[in-house]
């Protein structure tokens, strides 16, 4: 399972767990148009910023791939609308715009066979730079952390599930348990999808790390018993100066650990750090459908006609932050000249 | 609907509003033995701490006057078992407590019939008394909240519903918007119950008071984007110093509102002060069922067999509450003088 990956590329199709229906069903969907591949983004078959990144890297190389093959047209004009309609799946993940610019990127050779040929291979590469670089951070975050066997508070799910395979923030948490050093996720349920109790759970349950459940609403009872060492998250965008957009409810989680002197860590992929954006300010924060908030599955749990309002994002600023662990190095503030030097 | 209460005293039975249905079905049911009303506490048809009062003390007197109808035996030690019984349904709400201490006190008179019928007035005036607080606290906390038309963010269900009728923290909403004070109400979900989604949305959106469901995720977000000007909720106890428990989540966000210099209130009768309790660290905190967590209504949303941490409460230190709004007028710290100069 810790080779578990949400993707597979197999007999020239893209398939995909579907994530919004696990941890009860495990439905693998399989995608041959960059469409559907789109769609599968925006409704959030495949979710978390790296994931998002490499669908998209397959979803551009299908899209081309299909255009070649059946159809005729100006190829340069049919890229741009392949980039538009994927970059217009989800604003707030950075990832999804480098991917895209990387395969953009790849040079148009006069023979198709041989472009294709090399966006699959970039597509690919993408693919698995995202893993290698999520064992890089596994490794690099173990040594930032403080001694002994750790109890770690995650929110939302940064896992094999979120990126190429192995996880950002549940990468470091593999590698605490690889080396003896965890005593015990504490996971939040992350409403209102509830990543935390759907994919983290069932990551962690599957590969027998232990996690204990709990809901957002405990987060600051849990640091005032000093049940936790430690919070490790993702991120979907990293400005410039370092503040971090992530799932709504990570703001809230790193105010509560500064009240408590509890390290906050970040752990993402450079893929995700964006130097064009200067602060958490430039990010676009996604604002959802209520009716996430209004039902759980199919039901309402409230008066329907309620008003909602559900942003999908927060940012935390790069204040609260103790450190960005990268497949680079731990980065530390200040973190705009600190990621220069890296970079 | 400002008249709602969601406890009714019919042809000598308790009925209650079951909560646990709300908002899509409403169901009244009817109590007329105290074992019944015991489980009613205990599996939260009635909850909020003053109604869990009110509905103790009915269920003393029918316990009692079951006693005296049809059995034979010792009143004083039949009285004891009714005490034990209604005690042990929710540890964490002082107000079940002072709610039997009052009935207990009634002077057992020779008159069987005299003494029923002072415990029946006993069991009403504590119910008719609450509404009374609930009133006057509304009319004391428009008072010392900030100028102009407020945008408030509620947490859990302080209303009607959580009291004899009127509600503390959305008694004083109430007066806002009696006042056209009042901009707009932010209740967040508050899981795992999420008695906020169910029966804050239902109760403002009942007396047509404007509202906007939020995930207690959003709090941090909602804060720094200024969109509320207060925070107020109400208590299940607070403790000689101000510490204040109430609805798991409080405390979350009353570290969040503190970074972000919003004023944060508790509002609630006199009965949910504990002058005997001198810390929040000896407010004993009840543990949930894990399955509130893992379930949303009958179906599991996460791995069925994952450990669960479920505190029902968590406790908020004085130093992070701006004033505490009860019927005999606002308390500001430090709270164990202000509150002995005032009882």
């Amino acid at each position: 399972m810790s080779e578990f990956s949400p993707l597979k590329y197999e007999n020239n199709k893209l398939i995909m767990i579907d994530q919004r229906k696990l941890p009860l069903e495990e439905i693998w969907l399989s995608y041959d148009n960059v469409e559907d591949i789109a769609d599968s983004i925006k409704t959030m078959v495949v979710r978390g910023a790296p994931a998002i990144g490499c669908a998209a890297a397959f979803g551009f190389f299908i899209g081309v791939r299909n255009f070649i093959k059946n159809k005729n047209g100006n190829l340069n004009s049919e890229i741009k609308k392949i980039v538009r309609m994927l970059g217009e799946t989800r604003p707030t993940a950075v990832n999804l715009f480098g991917a895209l610019r990387d395969m953009e990127s790849v040079v148009i050779s006069e023979n198709r066979d041989l472009y294709l040929e090399n966006l699959e291979k970039t597509a690919l590469k993408i693919w698995m730079d995202d893993v290698k670089s999520c064992k890089q951070i596994g490794k690099n975050g173990i040594e930032v952390f403080p001694e002994g066997k750790l109890n770690v508070l995650t929110h939302c799910n940064a896992g094999a599930l979120a990126t190429g395979g192995y996880g950002t923030a549940l990468g470091v948490i593999r590698a605490l348990h690889e080396n003896n050093r965890l005593n015990m996720v504490y996971a939040d349920d992350t409403r209102p999808r509830q990543q935390g109790a759907k994919l983290t759970v069932w990551e962690l349950t599957k590969d027998n790390i232990p996690v204990t459940l709990v809901p957002d609403t405990a987060a600051g009872l849990i640091m005032s018993k000093k049940m936790i060492d430690l919070v490790v998250t993702g991120a979907d965008r990293i400005a410039q100066n370092g503040d971090s957009a992530n799932k709504i409810g990570t703001y809230n989680i790193a105010i509560i650990a500064k009240r408590h002197n509890i390290p906050f860590y970040i752990a993402a992929p450079l893929t995700t750090y964006d130097p064009e954006t200067l602060t958490g300010e430039g990010i676009p924060i996604e604002e959802r459908d209520g009716d996430e908030v209004r039902k759980v599955g199919d039901t309402y749990t409230t008066v329907p006609s309620v008003k909602v309002f559900n942003p999908g994002f927060d940012v935390t600023p790069a204040e609260l932050i103790k450190c960005i662990i990268t497949e680079k190095g731990n980065i530390f503030p200040p973190y705009k000249e600190n990621f220069k030097k890296i970079l």
